[in-house]
Parts: structure tokens; C-alpha cells; sequence
């Protein structure tokens, strides 16, 4: 693959950076309503290739982003581990409180991971050698903090107390979420992804010390598992809201090629402490999209500044949200692409 | 007042530093509970100055802790500027988009904070001289989240895209509260606080341009105005989820004597970079005093260890939780007076 995207993750500085959005795949864009309306069901999209292939295509064929993200859902991995996983209003999965029961027996694993090795084989022939094919998970402890609290939100309560009431059992379930979710990126590399990235969605509010044990020792015990199997996998980390100091650590510790910022980091900064050691992707600010004009104009020429001379994948700091106009992508990619 | 709260906010350091806890005055607290079910609603406990100052008392009665602090909410500070806040499920309020029909008229601004002020005059001479007495006001950019939001939650969302769009009107907003805030914190150290404490509690998730312009120059209009009136006043600042890079421009900017630190920060590191500038404040993790035993052993004795050299206030990271027994917060004070 010669896409600009893996360059940078290998070492190389492009001006303009390569582009994507995360949630690229998402509400905002009417032919992805469309196909969703066919699915009837989040869910049902997620785990049908040919429909996840869709939506994942979509927004490279309408913008010609950089890469393209595997449409999934990070919940997969629990529902892999035999959880059973519904997206009514937001996502329900069962509360569990041990690591009693979690196995990765072999037909609910195929069943819920099966159709993202699929949809990346049928995704990958359908793009040009210069689009990067990305796959995804979610970080262990994020995935824990969805497993001990039974849904989503700001939910890190429960994840926390069990670590800080029962750290020895709360370590199983780590160990559970690594393995798996090891597995799970080398079989999306396996099928054709060129790269993956690791949500960590939920790193904010711990101690440093907890942001040490649960974040970056996991991630780093992923990203070495994953090279086991595939010595150059490149691996892009997103801990979004750690703190300076965190993000210090997880780009020295981890082993991963770049970290992905979110909004409140200080590109310049991440440029001179982090430069050195991985690539950098973000930071827009949604709601600056969200808002367009002068602020989405600011925004982008802010993080392009503070990042011309490190290594940098233009992205979000967050998901796109879902009222965000067409429009706005628009002027988004142009100032972009514009800026060389 | 001799009290050692005030005197490490003057340039003081004490072994075992100063102890008070966010929401000391509480729902974890069955004489709170007792209390707030003859009020009948929070909002008349707040606004009820003989209830609001047993409620401030009830905790320093029980532990000892070395300072009270007003029991009132951020939100009266939008009541006086004219808006209705109800509290059923959570804060309710006007959503607003402009400054239009925002002023201090008199009638507004005396029912929602002369409570206040009569609450502390009430508060002041039942403590011993020993105990300081803090008031407290909302910073202007977490007010104005909830303004624009109308209600309560993780909603930057609103004050954002305005901030984003239209920053001369979100300014002027802004502009209101500055004033407002400040004249809110001179007349609860007139009324006999011997310091006020700041809350920026969505200081989260903000731009670096957006944080600087939000958050740190506000703040210092804010402590400026204060301090036009009242040179000595005494001010701890609290711009939780800020990120290490904010909160060196905070410490160095705004004029605060002492940065509360939320959980995530580590105490070693604020101790070498803000520590010359002011003092210290936090930062146990609420979920490790609800968790007890081990976990809050450790917590504590990280932060006394990181923090020894530095004037330090022994805080929790953010409001104790309701259902946090009894027991641990004495191991706490326990843990915490027994480090001499």
C-alpha cells in the first residue's frame, strides 16, 4: 500500500496531511440514513458485510478522504466474549462484576467478529491503493467500563470501583480484553486493514496511577501481542482525555506508531514531546465544525500551523456529530487541501 | 482568622495539610438528609439562611474538617441575573442565546443572594477561629454552559457553538457574568468568608485558544475585580479537566491563590510547575473514598507524598458522592491527620 496515510505512520511528513474524520461513517450523511433505514437496526448493519461495506465507503466516495474506518461498533468484542449486546436507545449489554463466564467460545466469537473480517475483504478491492483501510477497537479498559456498568455514558464509575475495591479481579478482566481484543486487530489486519486504531474513549478523570495500571499497560500489552503475530502492524492509540503527563506516557510506553489527540490538547505541544516518538492525528474541535465559518477556518489553521513540521494525520478530536452539514466537510477538506 | 486553610493560601505550609471535602455538606450525610426532607426542596434550603447555614455547620460539627464552606448552588448567580432555576430532576433554567432581558435588577439579585450572604453572617461566628468560612461562585464559563444549555450535565455543547459563532455576542455574555461573579464573591467575603473558591467545573474539552479565552481570562477579570475591592481577598480556583498546559497559564494568569486539582493531575507534577505560583488543593478520587480500605490508603498517601513539600489543602478531586459511608470518610481524616 502507498497510501499517504501509512507513510505517515511509517515515518514520513506530508504537506497537506492526509485526512479522515472519525465517525466519517455516520448520521450526518444522508446516503448512510438511507442504507440504515434498509437495516432496520444499528446492529444489524453492523454485523451485515455488505451493508458495513456500504457505510464504509461512503463518505470515501463522496469526499475521497485519505482512509477509509470499518463501520463496527467497539461492543463487538464483549459480544464476541458471549455477552449479549442490543442497541435500543444507546447500547445494553449485560453488567458483569467477575470474569466468570467469559470465554471466547468459538460460535459467539465467529459470530459477532466474523462480518468485520468479511466487510474489510470486501472494502478493501474497492479502493484505490493511495485510501488507507483502518480497523478498529476498543481499548481494554473502555471496553471494561461498558462491561461493569451495562451501557454507555460516562459510565467509568463502576470499571473504577471494582479496580479499586478488587484490583486482582479487575486485572482478569483486563487480561480477558487483551487477548481478545489482540485477536480481533490482527484478524482485521489479517483481512486487509492496513492499520488499526485503539479507542481508548473513556481515559479521562483516572489517578496517574490508575491511567499507568488500566490504559497504557493494556494498550502496550495489545500493540506487543499484535506485533507477535504481525512484526509491522502499524497501530494508531486514541486516549482521549488523558492528561499531558498521561499522553507522555502512552506515547513512550505503548509501542503504538501514532497517538490521536483530542480537542484540548496543544498540537505545538504534542509537536515537541510526542513528535519524536509516534505521529500525531487531530484535533478539530466537532462543534468547530459543527459551527463552520471563521471558527472551522481558525481551527484548521490553527493544528496545521502547530503541526507542519511533525508528522500529522489531519482528523478530528472527536466524533463528527450528526448535524453537522455537508456543507462544512466541505470547506473542512478545502482548507485542508488547500494549505500546502 | 488564624485558621492553617488561610494560612497556606497566605504562603504557609503545614504537616498534615489543612482538610475539607467538596460537597462536605451533603447527601452521604443522614443529619443532611434530615434536614433537606424538612426544606422540602433543595433550592429552599439554599435560599433559607438558618437552613442553609446548619447544613454548612453539620459536617465541621461531625469531623472537624478545617473549613466549612457555604452550602448555595452555582446556579443562584443566574437567578439573580433575572432567570428562573428550578431543581426537579436535575437544574433546569431559561435557555438562553443573547444577553437581552440579563441584568442585575435589584429585586432579582437580592432574593437569589442575599440568602447567601445572610447564610454566611449566620455561619461565621458558630466556627471557631480556627475553622474557615469559604463562599463560592460558579467561574463564568461553567455559568454560561448552563445558561445556554438550560439545564445541567455535560453540556458544552450550547455555550460552545455560540462561543463558535458568534463570539462578540457569547463575549458579551461573558462580560455579564464577570461582573456578576465578582460582585457575588465580594459580597460573600464582606458577609465574613475568609476565602472563595471558583468553579470551573466544564473547563473540560475546550480548544487551547478556547480555554485561554473562556476560561483563564475571565477567571482573572474575575479575581481583578475581587481584589479592586478587597486587596487581600483570598481565592482558590477550580478549573477541573483542564489540561496540564491550562492549568500552568491558569496558575500563572489568573491571580488565584490556590488551583484545585482534579483527580487525573498528578500532585508531583503541579508541585514542581505551579507550586512556586500558589497552592495546592485535591485531589482524591471520590470513587477511592467510596471504595475505602486499600485503595484509599494508597490514594491518600500518594498525594500526601507528592505534595509534602508544597503548601498543601487536602481535597477530594471532586464532590464527595451520596453514597459514601460515614466510616471512610473518618479513615480519611484518620489517614490524613495521622501523617505528621
Amino acid at each position: 500500500m502507498s497510501s499517504r496515510l501509512i507513510g505517515v505512520l511509517s515515518g514520513k511528513n506530508f504537506v497537506p496531511p492526509p485526512l479522515w474524520m472519525m465517525r466519517q461513517a455516520g448520521r450526518y450523511l444522508p446516503e448512510y440514513q438511507e442504507t440504515r433505514k434498509k437495516a432496520g437496526s444499528f446492529w444489524t448493519m453492523c454485523q451485515t458485510p455488505e451493508l458495513a461495506a456500504e457505510v464504509t465507503l461512503q463518505p470515501v466516495r463522496r469526499f475521497g478522504f485519505d482512509a477509509a474506518i470499518l463501520f463496527s461498533d467497539i461492543l463487538t468484542v464483549p459480544a464476541a466474549l458471549g455477552l449479549k449486546v442490543a442497541f435500543d436507545d444507546g447500547p445494553k449489554l449485560p453488567t458483569i462484576t467477575s470474569t466468570q463466564g467469559l470465554e471466547r467460545a468459538h460460535e459467539a466469537w465467529a459470530a459477532a467478529l466474523a462480518p468485520a473480517y468479511e466487510t474489510l475483504r470486501l472494502v478493501r478491492p474497492a479502493l484505490g491503493a493511495d485510501t488507507a483501510l483502518l480497523g478498529f477497537a476498543g481499548a481494554p479498559w473502555t471496553l471494561a467500563t461498558y462491561m461493569a456498568a451495562g451501557g454507555g455514558g460516562d459510565e467509568q464509575k463502576a470499571a473504577k470501583l471494582w479496580a479499586y475495591r478488587d484490583p486482582a479481579g479487575f486485572a482478569k478482566l483486563i487480561d480477558v480484553l487483551v487477548d481478545a481484543v489482540s485477536r480481533h486487530l490482527v484478524g482485521q489486519l489479517q483481512a486487509g486493514a492496513d492499520a488499526v486504531q485503539i479507542f481508548d474513549s473513556w481515559a479521562s478523570g483516572l489517578t496517574p496511577q490508575g491511567f499507568k495500571d488500566w490504559v497504557v499497560r493494556p494498550t502496550a500489552r495489545v500493540v506487543a501481542a499484535v506485533r507477535a503475530v504481525l512484526p509491522e502492524a502499524k497501530i494508531i492509540g486514541f486516549p482521549r482525555g488523558a492528561t499531558l503527563a498521561g499522553l507522555e506516557r502512552y506515547a513512550r510506553e505503548t509501542g503504538v506508531d501514532a497517538v490521536s489527540l483530542d480537542t484540548a490538547v496543544p498540537v505545538g505541544w504534542a509537536a515537541e514531546k510526542l513528535g519524536d516518538d509516534v505521529a500525531l492525528q487531530g484535533n478539530l474541535d466537532p462543534l468547530a465544525l459543527l459551527a463552520g465559518g471563521d471558527a472551522l477556518a481558525r481551527g484548521v489553521a490553527a493544528i496545521l500551523e502547530a503541526g507542519r513540521n511533525s508528522r500529522l494525520v489531519f482528523n478530528l478530536g472527536h466524533g463528527i456529530l450528526p448535524e453537522t452539514p455537508i456543507a462544512h466537510v466541505e470547506q473542512l477538506i478545502a482548507l485542508v487541501r488547500g494549505s500546502s
